[in-house]
């Protein structure tokens, strides 16, 4: 099994891989885990990796341009074909033991680690194959949840244990997911803002967001949902 | 907030602690994050923190004395009163937002890091306040869900985000959540280890640990209960 981890933060991982169990797996060969500082691959003179979100809203999103050649850079390098591509999110279907268990039998898995608010929504639509949330609560980063999702499929994978042995800041708010979040440039490999975001119209933008929110958290998550169904009775 | 953390894994704190948010935070005095390494307390002449479980089983047990002499030091360094002692567990409570907004007003949290097969039961017994797990999946040890809980705790702390930011191997084995664990000594602080894990018999062995995981998961997590209740039916 070979990781491919791109992050703002390469230092968190170094750390926990050199540990007893990661530390030895990785000796022994039985995987490997090779870390991308997206901030690398800006083409933006400042090495700038981040954007206002179009629509308004505080925080930053995190630009497509660096996500995508950092992916490009990878799939190139070791001459991946379709490889799971897997962003770190609170929207994500809940990890667990099943999915740990499915994504062991992959050879390889890009880990995306995101920052901020959040990515561009086209970066996701690009090459995401596989949106994961590691539990229903907010955090820094994409890191600590990469590094749950390394350590965990790693002892499924055959030799590696002995014998003997989201971060996005508005998720969950009312009990609804966040919905997508864009960021310049407007156009990027074809795939456009959508407009009511750069509508000015803070009423359609709210509605539009609200009603993303809504399918989102209704096609990925139904026990939220409920709650929420719930919620608006009471109200 | 002061987070006080009993670990055998030190240096994976380090890391982590030393980027972005976390260490503005700590410089801002707005966070502490003691590190302690329970290998130091043990009173074993080899340093050792863990033995193998009685009544049989794959695996070693952490040891209550290293843990305890760890927690009594951080207490009375420290002056505390009555403090939070979390338990970082597949058994536990599952972790969320509400959860850490609750933690977020104490002074002071202790977070325990178990390793290897769990830690023996009488050492929960005795100072751990509650037990909480960031979800369902198997991990080597309790230092990333350490981490997941002071990252997402920490951003509840005013004055840390700025303005604009707004193990056990067999948990879960037939959805059951894993029976208490013993190990040497036999006795601890007067509390005893269950007669049954000493009578060599495997066949009573094995049906009181089926019975305490039923009895856990009934407990703990009606929805894990319902799954197996469903199996057991199609059988």
């Amino acid at each position: 099994m070979r990781f491919h981890v791109m992050t703002l933060f390469p230092s968190i991982f170094d750390a926990y891989l050199n540990e007893s169990m990661m530390k030895k797996a990785i000796e022994n060969k039985k995987i490997s885990v090779d870390i991308y500082n997206i901030r690398d691959f800006s083409k933006n003179k400042h090495k700038k990796v981040d954007d206002y979100p179009f629509g308004g809203g505080a925080g930053m999103v995190m630009t497509p341009q660096p996500i995508y050649d950092t992916y490009d850079h990878i799939v190139k390098k070791n001459n991946l074909k379709n490889p799971k591509v897997v962003y770190l999110t609170p929207k994500g279907k809940v990890f667990n033991q099943t999915i740990a268990n499915s994504l062991s039998k992959e050879e390889d898995i890009i880990l995306l680690c995101g920052h901020y608010e959040g990515i561009d929504q086209r970066i996701i639509d690009l090459i995401v194959t596989d949106e994961i949330s590691i539990g229903d609560y907010v955090l820094t980063g994409g890191e600590l949840p990469a590094l749950i999702l390394i350590d965990c499929i790693s002892r499924l994978i055959p030799g590696v244990l002995g014998k003997e042995e989201s971060f996005m800041e508005e998720s969950f708010k009312d009990n609804l997911l966040e919905y997508p979040q864009y960021t310049r440039p407007r156009e990027f490999m074809g795939m456009k803002v959508p407009d009511v975001l750069l509508s000015g119209n803070h009423k359609l933008i709210d509605e539009w967001r609200k009603n993303k929110s809504i399918q989102i958290t209704s096609e990925r998550r139904p026990d939220l949902m409920k709650k929420v169904i719930k919620n608006d009775k009471n109200k």
